[in-house]
């Protein structure tokens, strides 16, 4: 038995049926290289390169149905690429009259980069899509827990006290930036359209009066942005996709791995809405979608490396740079975007426990709020003498396991003073601008 | 012997010696740590948390001359990073009235992370000075050689003519693209405060009246952004930064993977201003220039990855993605500033030969315009007889030795045709539009 | 038309098609994971620990033609690994009576580690057959070539003269290393066994007297190594593989780097067998095989990279570090399991041009042998007339076109000296030990 | 101020200070080429190429002392790398007579390479003594806890009990791993001698009469393996080492991960030796060991991915290739050599918490041995009922907080079947082969 549709997505959990997997599978780059042929065949009929029944007769033929891509994968070999073998089957399947029109003047690379973006900027669509959706979710969560008071950790230790919601605030921070750049990058994807060598030439010698025209109006047919310059060896729109997604899938890397940490069994301050279980364990409820998020961020940098690394690629189309991007590139939309789905439904179906956060905040005797201490104390007793009180009362609450504050209330020093012991010492009451900074995150649209 | 400053940079003649080293060197950190912790007391004493003395007493403590880095490296160990011995030797310089205003309410990630800011910032200043210095040069070149006709190569093959021009004019847009990214990522640079675990809650214990409108009154003493949030753990502004120091990096390998080809000794179109000689072996004149900023492109993205990869950070604030960042952002930034230092006397020297560049264009005894002869033979001869005729005379050219327009010459079936064989066959009349689009990529500033 | 092998390989020219594309497919992965189960159950009933029909059961039911890796993939979401689902679907084939002796006692990252080591060891064995290959055909050339003189170069730059035969030496020696490593990593890639969290307490707790002899029986079914201890977070064996894959392709890289720059059309030194070529332009003659080894090359450090990352994994099984593994080890098992296939046919069909080698190296004027000139004229007229004298001769040797050796002939000084000039200024005799090295390569096996 | 030993460690803690730190900062690299200079020349001198008191005079002149490394590193920029103006001043000590058999017959990659391998050889002696360290402390923490109880993880979840005997044991098998492939890599380092192109044409030149035996002889002098080709672009060492330097600080990044979820404020299972404190949070202890440990270990790969990366080298020493190695593989030096420093104190500090342990154990309710439940009374109830009474009891201890072994207790048929349920449920009796196990780990030597 074999379905449908497939690739090899067995072991990838992380994407395997997501929006993105089918938006970069090997049909959607098939059906976005026949795009790419049929809309140059368009764009020389407007200017009147073409006769406009090629540019019908290409579009017509350029049906993915009747293509193989696995045919089209073997015979990629001999030439290096994909489009050498699809330029022949498509003329063939346009037949004599027209075949000749068939990515007259274009080459392979600019076939291939305009298919590589139609299929980023539809894929970049998907992962804006699902951002905006994380966004709201974890928006709605910062609003509900403005002022679930937690512990604030920091090198794995309790520091102070913070608020679930200007942490769900912070993420949804992470999560617009990485919006915003995706965005941007999306927009500015240009079309594909040099020739040969990127002069265009060929346009020319088949009696384009204005071949630089050409560009904009293949960018057109396509509803991509018009390329200053062919940029077969200027890289930047592959660069720039390197890092929108890199930083995407790192953006939420950080909730997954926050989620990680709340959720190990000792913490238990959220849980994933459905974690996956296990046959022999009953009790056990894995937060999957973080772990596979996790995993996507582990990974994500070093294909976005590899991109980076193929801007320095020599002549007017190199000998390997230019190949070294196509899987990475798949791979990085493919790993963003299933982070991204699995982030909503993450975000969406998280559980919060705030008792659980409240208990917490008691772990450490209320040292946590021993820097509140140190700030208030020092006016009232002097400096050292309030740094060494409170040095012993550590010490104390630890040894003796109880609270700071009952030990400071037995403190003779401190009767007089007029300090609000129990307040000065609940955790709840000492969360700083947390819930003024949560409003003011909460306002970015 | 040795040198006043000097920095690991034995192994780094891509680096040393450059504005971008002396901008991340230990004592430029060592200052911008101190400025970071002067401002910050400036900043308290603005909002009425700190008395005016106490601002003045550490901005004038804080002077470089009086501490020492290596100490400092060495009593980072305990705790972890440098702040924490430094708000130590600080604090003692202030002396006793006004050293409990030294780093009050901040936590040690505040102030590196905002020095880290402010080297960042005085880098990316020199890189745009060094990216428009390159561009300028090769704005100068591009216009130059508009018209200079040479081997347009793909896959390492000559493929059809193209020019000097055109290929200046490409790098010159990828230098801008470079320019433009650093730029923007340079004028969003934010200072960071948070305290503890970003909730700014000491600042109120001290008796701020409003501590959320601190960080902007830190970072205007500065002249940093405002950060909407402490970013401790959303390491939106160190992905930017990765993004556009790799992209720098790459886009100036370009350029150097370009010349390395072209100085080849078999190809010798172009030649570095001043290549680096070799005593053994006089008629050396090595492309160094090109060759470290090759070796530079070939770093850049595995440093950026580290960099992207720290965006999974748990916590408020992690341990060890926080610490895992500051080495590779300052290799980061030197590799790129020294990289565009070397690219603008690599643009400014570059010597270019038409001469040889026009010679090449025969090697392939005129197949360099077979394209052409391809488009504008068929509608003459049909497009079948066209390529047949065609394939024949390259096979000959190449075995004979002899020029494709003398064997087209030869036609009988062309003597009529009313082909200009001449313009037909001449290299330096099928550039396309070469002209053209040089003389639009120039128009961009 | 789909065919019936596919994968997403419409981008992968450098793998689609070869012997390691069919070893790593899902299809692959799916058998190696049965095997895995099926080797479980009997060695468990070696042990005693369950019904020899049991394992005969398994065995029978776990033929990959009645599981369907779409479903899998997709339901694989739920828990985060495909082997859960897998479990189920066999569990099912096996049926009622037997049914509960699938997976017994076993977790997931038992079976998937397991088959991972399966399909590496056949993937490995694979390229170690390619690199044999290749390192027979690189001898060859090497043995062919021993005395072909070619110019050394350096940064670019002709250097001094070198042999063919010496450069396809070293190319079969970094082939050899390659193979060593691999084979080494092959030979001791172990069988994964350890229960829920590596204490094989499962396996104790349905009735084995001895499960510690568990893991060893299992490996010995599999034809695995047995490990010393579970290592589902040791992760010592994919570490190995990353190292010695990444090693492999940067090796082949290498090659692939000369035969891209040997080949250029100014060069032309070599040429590969067949290269690619292109429709419009009957002169290109790609350099396909070289392009994609080096398109490998630029990508395989990121996935070893990540693979090396994995190592760092928290707990007894890991959330994200070890899902991070799956793809990236596949990828690189891919890469230079293409890249393997792609070194052998270009090391097969590499054509050189001992006369082309020959010619250029008189491109500069007899430099070529400056080194040594230096080093016999200095005895003769002291160092420092040595020095002056031929970098006079050097200048004008470039300035006015003339070969260095007329040039000396015509020195009076030199005329009584006795040297031989002509000898000393063939570049065909000053070639050092390259045969004495390219003999003593050659003996390695 | 500044202190005597410094080069750029201010944001170093992770290896500034260590031994590693030593035996690669400028100075080491300096004494290392001066080594590989004079031992050149000794080289020479016992093959009766140059006179015993020329090779005097170079060791005698070749005294780091008297060369100032921050001058060598700018004048490195002219020629790309710091030979060149080494060898100047080098000659100049030496003086005149001696002075030109300085570097005779050497290229600059000869003595770099050769000075990296002694530089390499050093450090990796440094971290396998600090690896067998770690080893040490690792076994007798594994010895003493053989039967200390402990929830095993997996995916941050609470799986089946574990022993932290098990665990140190696996920590210490890793560690084993990395110092054997430390060692195997550190035994192979080989000495580097070639002349400009390889083929040590010069030493002929020269008059040596057998130049190829001169590496060998040079690698004596050295203590360095004799190489069998030079390997100006043959850089299996490098890649070497890249991988043994990942591997070692990944190993060490496992157990850093570990330590560092375990001493989490909620967890607390271990702590290390002696915290990082916080002068505002006087109850902090922060794992800072273990935190530059992790940071070490995100950095590693990438830099191990430049080495591998510079596999790709063309020619016969590469124009960028080479020059990228030179400061990731310091770095990589030095990032194992500080890890491994961290890593003995880690060891050898670590406070383990038993009592913690075993309290965790009962977190779950009794449910960490639902696993062996399923398997103990199925056989009793039929696989049936046994699954279907565990889920209900399980979901009622976790609603009701009781223990499942109490719930159990009250389950009418399970009465009379003599199970010990006690026993079953006593989560310090599920431990499998765990201690078995860490003995069999213990006898790796």
């Amino acid at each position: 038995m074999t379905s449908a549709v497939s690739g090899d997505s067995l072991l990838a959990p992380g994407w395997a049926g997501s929006p993105a997997a089918g938006a970069t599978s090997d049909s959607a780059y098939l059906g976005a290289l026949l795009e790419a042929e049929a809309a140059l065949t368009r764009a020389q009929a407007a200017l009147g390169l073409a006769p406009a029944r090629a540019a019908t007769a290409v579009t017509e033929a350029a049906d993915p149905a009747r293509f193989d891509t696995a045919s089209l994968a073997e015979r990629a070999r001999g030439g290096g690429n994909p489009v050498i073998p699809l330029v022949a089957d498509l003329t063939k399947a346009v037949g004599e009259e027209y075949g000749p029109y068939v990515h007259r003047g274009a080459t392979s690379q600019d076939i291939l980069d305009t298919a590589t973006m139609l299929v980023a900027a539809r894929t970049l669509d998907l992962i804006v899509a699902d951002l905006e959706r994380t966004g709201r979710a974890l928006a709605a969560l910062a609003a509900e827990h403005r002022d679930t008071v937690m512990p604030g950790r920091t090198l794995t230790q309790h520091a102070v006290p913070t608020t679930f919601g200007l942490k769900a605030a912070g993420w949804r921070s992470l999560v617009l930036d990485a919006r915003d750049r995706v965005a941007a990058v999306r927009g500015a994807l240009p079309a594909q359209l040099g020739g040969a060598a990127g002069t265009l030439a060929a346009f020319g010698a088949y009696g384009a009066p204005d071949p630089a025209a050409l560009p904009a109006a293949y960018a057109r047919e396509l509803g991509l942005a018009a390329p200053l310059l062919p940029w077969h060896t200027l890289r930047t729109p592959v660069a720039d996709l390197a890092g929108c997604l890199a930083l995407t899938t790192g953006a939420l890397g950080k909730i997954a791995a926050d989620v990680l940490v709340l959720s190990r069994t000792e913490t238990g301050e959220v849980a994933e809405g459905s974690g996956g279980g296990s046959s022999a364990m009953p009790h056990k409820a894995n937060p999957v979608r973080s772990t596979l998020i996790a995993a996507a961020a582990r990974r994500a940098p070093q294909l976005a490396a590899t991109l980076y690394g193929s801007l320095a690629a020599e002549d007017e189309r190199p000998a390997g740079a230019w190949h070294a991007e196509w899987e990475p590139l798949r791979d990085l939309l493919r790993l963003a975007g299933g982070a991204a789905r699995d982030a909503a439904e993450l975000a969406e179906g998280l559980r919060v426990r705030p008792e659980v956060m409240r208990a917490h905040l008691d772990l450490t005797h209320g040292l946590v709020v021993s820097e509140r201490l140190s700030a208030e104390l020092a006016p009232v007793l002097g400096r050292a003498r309030a740094k060494a009180l409170l040095t012993g009362l550590a010490r104390r609450a630890f040894a003796e396991g109880r609270a700071l504050g009952d030990l400071l209330a037995e403190e003779p020093e401190l009767h007089d003073t007029g300090l609000d012991l129990d307040g000065l010492t609940d955790p709840s009451r000492y969360t700083g601008c947390a819930g003024v900074l949560t409003d003011r995150a909460l306002e970015r649209r």
